[in-house]
């Protein structure tokens, strides 16, 4: 009865899993919410009145598939002062939410068993997104520092995908980030390549330090797309997200996008715009990173006081996830199954690897809860580690 | 370098179309827009700020991707209310506008060259979205009472088809109504197939008279898909549509749109709960109802009083269009040619035929002008037909 490509998504794991941690007296560190404390609900609220007010005959009624043209030049211009990018409002769609960017992708690019590359562990939305398109997933092992190099150039001579899916900013689950050094690597490898790198940056702004490393795009101006999020930077709830492309990618995501859902919610693009027009957005920026830096140091400082030596975990430089390696051999569904006992929740690695493995990781978040909480629940995380006899 | 999708998807001719008439002094019919003056900016503002005042933090969070249960729960409440349907608001997701609706289902049903059924003219926005995943269109003629039912059976014995796909009150393009026995008809021929139909009411709630003919789900309740949409009742710029459909079905949507976008847009959710909680709808919609009859009605007199008799036009008892047949061998798109000159602009019917004609169509649309606007775009139309010698 259904398409054949339902039955290669995968099971909505994570979703099941929230569920589980719907209960409020469950710490969870298995979502990837931003704090609410950090969405600036007065600020917005100015922003609808003032666009309902002044708009609201054109703010509510259909517009163009490709987006308010005063964000998209928005988003261009934080470009420029962020990175030095130099990128029109023409290379800018506005989607509902950066996920919609992968879905757009998958549509433009994937035909069924399409080969695409893929960072082990990879990001499960994409995963998701893309496995219903019903691609070859090939997966490139990341590193500290990045992708592994060799394996690339392996993946891209054997199978000439036609995608390189990464997170160069705190990737989501590892909180890895790529090195400057690995960047002009990764583009000088696929340079030349019919391989378009897909640089999702949703983290981008979240890097603790403020200075921003360069988007490949630097260096492969046609062959980069990018996907962006308000998400994280100013609120999920208004399902803003954004995707950069080369025009001549640009005229068939139009295509795609306007056969999807026409076009993004336009209110909230209004809203977004006149919220960013007369906010310190750096400052606001700045806020978060200084909470998350916090949060991100703290649960890794108790993790490496409380948790025994054999357990490894990342030192995210952004984002809001902590990555955690068990012993081997030590599975991280029964530290689920313990954890959610002793009222505390985490996310299982397993299903960020697309061939298999991962069963002893373990994706922290560190973004959603307040410090007493962290301290907290790190507490149970220990205890749950110690009844389960791992030193 | 593209999915083999992209290039059997039609190119976007309304798109283009309605960029040439972007010009404020071209009374444009081409559209399928509202009215603007029957968007209800100061109840949307009211609600607005009642959520971001009450709710703020929790309405600009991420949420689930089924969308907002008391929303879901009142628009379930409304199907009983109008049609006497029964239905959960388990079987109902919110959808990015209702465009999105034919996206997931797309998605959830159709394999490359599988068999779907779809009216002739049919509705493009379907046409779109369903050729990016490349089934195989079987046209159903539409006649002024409903689908030709001896072509349906031959389409369903013939290719078997997963879907047939309709819009069984106010078409677009054709403002075409099923007629009650139609209805009934068409439900009977499907049942028992394996075929789903798929039930397009973006204008169930814009018949004139306010008396509601039922809903083939009344008598294929496992069998039939509905996609609803806020556009015209509330506003487009909020992007709010929604699908209901059988269980076994949802739980592949819900895969399916968590894949594409996660959820949709949340604040706009609760606004618009906010909203219909606070506003007499029923009242709203007897506006918007009389004023496009009235504008319905004039426009259909002014055609039968200007044009030659052998320009036949339907008699649509709501929605936004009428539908405009020229003698065989008059070319519509000489129409739109000439017409643009007069600064008055028309819809060709052609891209509404999938498998060719319909070139002496022309789609007008009366709900975005006014009676004035109206009156002097007939007449520009009847100088054109003059100037082409169509008699």
């Amino acid at each position: 009865m259904f398409a054949s490509r339902m039955a290669k998504t995968p099971k909505s794991f994570i979703r099941e899993i929230l569920k589980v941690t719907e209960d409020p007296r469950i710490i969870s560190f298995a979502g990837g919410l931003p704090s609410p404390d950090l969405i600036d609900v007065p600020g917005i609220t100015r922003a609808a009145g003032q666009v309902l007010a002044a708009e609201g005959k054109t703010a509510l009624q259909y517009s163009t598939t490709e987006g308010y043209l005063p964000l998209r030049q928005f988003i261009a211009n934080r470009y420029k002062k962020r990175l030095g990018l130099d990128i029109s409002p023409e290379e800018i769609l506005i989607t509902n939410g950066s996920q919609q960017c992968l879905d757009l992708i998958g549509k433009v690019f994937i035909d069924k068993d399409d080969n695409i590359a893929i960072e082990r562990p990879g990001y499960l939305g994409a995963i998701q997104a893309f496995s219903l398109y019903e691609p070859q997933f090939h997966p490139v092992i990341l590193h500290e520092d990045g992708p592994d190099l060799s394996m690339l150039t392996d993946v891209l001579e054997k199978y000439r995908p036609k995608l390189f899916y990464g997170v160069p900013n705190s990737q989501n689950p590892s909180g890895i980030t790529y090195s400057a050094e690995r960047r002009r690597e990764v583009a000088a490898v696929l340079k030349g390549t019919g391989t378009f790198f897909v640089e999702d940056d949703a983290y981008g702004e979240l890097n603790f330090s403020g200075i921003s490393l360069p988007s490949i795009r630097e260096y492969l101006p046609g062959q980069t797309i990018i996907t962006g999020s308000f998400s994280k930077i100013l609120a999920p709830g208004m399902r803003l997200g954004w995707i950069v492309a080369p025009m001549d990618v640009m005229e068939q995501i139009i295509i795609a996008k306007q056969a999807s859902d026409l076009h993004s919610n336009y209110l909230c693009q209004r809203i977004a715009y006149e919220y960013f027009s007369h906010t310190d957005l750096d400052s606001h920026i700045r806020t978060i990173r200084s909470t998350y830096g916090n949060r991100c140091r703290l649960m890794q400082d108790l993790i490496r006081e409380q948790f025994p030596e054999s357990i490894r975990c990342t030192r995210p430089e952004g984002g809001m996830f902590v990555w955690v390696t068990l012993p081997d051999g030590i599975s991280s569904m029964d530290v689920f199954d313990e954890a959610i006992k002793e009222q505390v929740a985490v996310l299982p690695g397993k299903p960020f690897f697309i061939d298999g493995g991962g069963d002893n990781t373990l994706r922290i978040n560190f973004s959603n809860s307040s410090e007493e909480k962290i301290r907290e629940g790190i507490e149970r995380l220990a205890r749950v580690i110690r009844r389960l006899g791992i030193s």
